[in-house]
């Protein structure tokens, strides 16, 4: 049967108010799920401000969705009711083609259903999001929380978790292997936490030196001020993997020549305006300059089992679903620390 | 004993025309070669015309050689007086540093030293390149002329071949895997050739079909006239990896469209301008984009040794010396098929 659900919803480019959603009954190989918790990413923000392209209001955004199992369809063999489950940024994908074959649904071809916003191919209506009570999802996209994963701190992991977490795995950060990481906020504490757990050595590159100790404390082995004068210059050549965690414009020739030969400047921020560099900067040491989104459903499955072993989660501030808007303006200020997780009991 | 050998060298931004330089004595690990052929590369151009920084005049450039060898020190085992030999863009490195350990000494550490316009270790002067008779280069970075390459078809192999060789050689190019040549010029018509042996199906992306008929001659499986309306809908996700060997800026987001997941887009060419392009494009399917430069001595071997295993030749135009800054017009309005020689005997 299908469910009037609470929800917080945009109603437009500024503003996102209670609103009521209904959620399809489930069909033999969806999980219902009663979210606990959801995250407050970035995107949720670029999406609600129209910012990605016109979106049709009201839309519920969130993908950072943790909860409990409150009904399973009759093929429903991964899952039972009661267990821990996340959702991250996709809710389904063709199945069919190599990357979806391969396990790397967030590549596939025909285009991932995103968790919000996207075009729900079992019933055709438009996805909504988890800053709600209850959400249905196939469950070849839901992810078990390992018991030792607390439920807030699982939110984050389902998009920020993720996105730093496949980058490291793909370009096979490790034990010997020098990372840097731009940014120090809700995806760099993220990449912080995970290198160091994956045993490279991690450099955080933030503007300033204001977050510093708790970076320290985080796992960071250095920790660079780019506001600091000529502090690339001792760099040139040193990292492996740089991954930017910055959504506005930086002068990414400076990391390009941080990088050894072939090594990989990997972009998961996502700046609004071109990224500009000189071809010299590439072919000095065959480095090369990637994107990379989220992860896949196997992929992130063993994000959240590598997580629970470490013991490896976001530092976050939970909030009332009804300070959502504010919440939004400092994570534009970069005022949070790191991580904001709405409660979704407060609802 | 040091040598006055006839060359011509630029004597301003517009002007090459014969001058006298002198060729230092070899010492126990050089080789003294007597310069049959030397291919123009749009890189001599940009280098004279202080496109890519200032020189100082007179500068001989000339950085696809070929020749025999008409002396050796007294250490050097790897060739002897009469073997037809060759020498590309670096003629010295550090040999110390990771990268030359490698065997990819274009990307030491502390910088190859180039043919032309670089400092010589061995001597302190700036390098003088192969628009001359004769050259002195350490037995370390001289490449051996397989007998089955005629030595005028040897020439261009030293730079564009190799610059074409190389990034199919690290990105794995053969049976199976679709490879985009962009431009069909002297370094692109060199990358269909080399791709077609390695038995890569190629694809040639050009402005137009004027030469659509020779580039299916020389092995193409298709070619593309980029200005024709709708050519990328069709291709997109088609190709595991593009070279692109055009100088000019073009809309590289277009061809990152084309590729699948991991693939990868090489820029060998040497805009003048920044690269642009939207950092989406990067992400959608985890693809880069990349720089390569020349290859190593051992790679270059390989690539000679290759080519003349498979008879794959440059198409080349030989000309007189004096005839070079004509040539140089025409390479600028694209107006060769494909490499221009100068036939050093005519010095």
């Amino acid at each position: 049967m299908s469910k009037e659900v609470k929800a917080w919803g945009a109603i437009s480019p500024e503003k996102t108010e209670p609103i009521t959603i209904t959620r399809r009954a489930p069909d033999d190989e969806d999980v219902g799920i009663d979210i606990k918790f959801a995250g407050i990413c970035h995107s949720d923000i670029h999406t609600v401000r129209s910012e990605w392209g016109k979106i049709t209001y009201p839309l519920v955004v969130g993908h950072e969705i943790a909860g409990v199992v409150s009904a399973v369809g009759k093929n429903v063999t991964k899952f039972k009711i009661g267990d821990h489950v996340g959702v991250g940024c996709m809710v389904n994908s063709c199945r069919q083609c190599t990357n979806c074959q391969d396990g790397e649904e967030q590549y596939c071809y025909s285009g991932a259903v995103m968790t919000y916003n996207g075009k729900d191919p079992k019933d055709g209506t438009i996805t909504q999001g988890g800053y709600s009570q209850y959400v249905v999802v196939d469950q070849a996209f839901v992810l078990r929380v390992p018991e030792s994963v607390p439920l807030d701190k699982a939110a984050p992991l389902m998009c920020a978790g993720i996105t730093l977490y496949s980058p490291l795995h793909h370009w096979k950060a490790g034990p010997g292997k020098r990372v840097g990481i731009i940014g120090f906020g809700g995806l760099g504490h993220m990449g912080v936490k995970l290198a160091k757990a994956l045993g490279c050595e991690v450099t955080v590159f933030s503007q300033t030196y204001s977050k510093r100790e708790i970076g320290l404390q985080l796992g960071a082995d250095n920790y660079i001020a780019t506001s600091e004068p000529n502090v690339f210059s001792a760099l040139t050549h040193k990292f492996d993997l740089i991954i930017n965690t910055v959504s506005a414009s930086i002068p990414l020739e400076l990391y390009l020549s941080c990088l050894r030969r072939d090594g990989s400047l990997v972009q998961v921020g996502a700046p609004e305006k071109p990224l500009v560099i000189s071809p010299f900067s590439l072919d000095a040491q065959r480095v090369g300059l990637h994107g990379s989104m989220i992860g896949g459903i196997a992929e992130t499955q063993q994000m959240l089992d590598f997580c629970g072993e470490k013991q490896i989660f976001p530092e976050i501030e939970r909030i009332e679903a009804s300070y959502i808007n504010e919440a939004y303006d400092r994570v534009l200020k970069s005022q949070v620390k790191f991580r904001f997780v709405i409660d979704i009991s407060t609802m």
